[in-house]
């Protein structure tokens, strides 16, 4: 559930998230969105949680990778969707993984 | 709920990490390590969110400000209760946000 990402530097897409009431073809689109994120090329990991506030950050190799993601045809369509129906608010943050440490029992 | 952030550059510490059964004094000190972190220099805002996987990313003006952070003596003592007690894995990730955009109703 961790994504087990290389060696940085890589980046980070951090996309946090209001839902509204809206639940019609939300979850299948999402379970969608992950499955093809999966198979971009320069996709290198996920992880996603909700309460109120959703957080789902994606890992990538490079900025292209994420600009050829953020333009996928099928992904600008669930953005589409996103913003007319499924989110109140949204902010998504580009950022460069520079360093990373981690621990496991 | 998604931190108000001044405009890029600042940096995230994404912060994912899956959690032990032992619950005694973890909620406490949560609290507790955010309205501290609050106060430190540098400190932009934080976003958490707990399913299975917890994810907190904190937002910082500069690397500096993480590491004063990171350094305090009361966040050491959460770190190494963390280690021993709280969490089975984590992973924490530096990243430079570079961009970001975002979308209200």
């Amino acid at each position: 559930m961790i994504a087990k990402t290389p060696l940085p530097p890589y980046y980070a897409v951090i996309f946090s998230n209001l839902r509204t009431a809206v639940e019609e073809g939300y979850s299948e689109m999402a379970t969608l969105m992950v499955e093809l994120a999966e198979q971009q090329e320069g996709f290198l990991g996920i992880e996603s949680v909700r309460e109120d506030l959703g957080i789902t950050v994606s890992y990538w190799q490079d900025l292209d990778s994420i600009r050829n993601w953020k333009m996928h045809v099928d992904h600008q369509v669930a953005q589409q969707k996103g913003r007319t129906d499924w989110y109140k608010a949204y902010k998504t943050r580009i950022a460069k993984v520079e360093r990373d440490y981690g621990f496991e029992k």
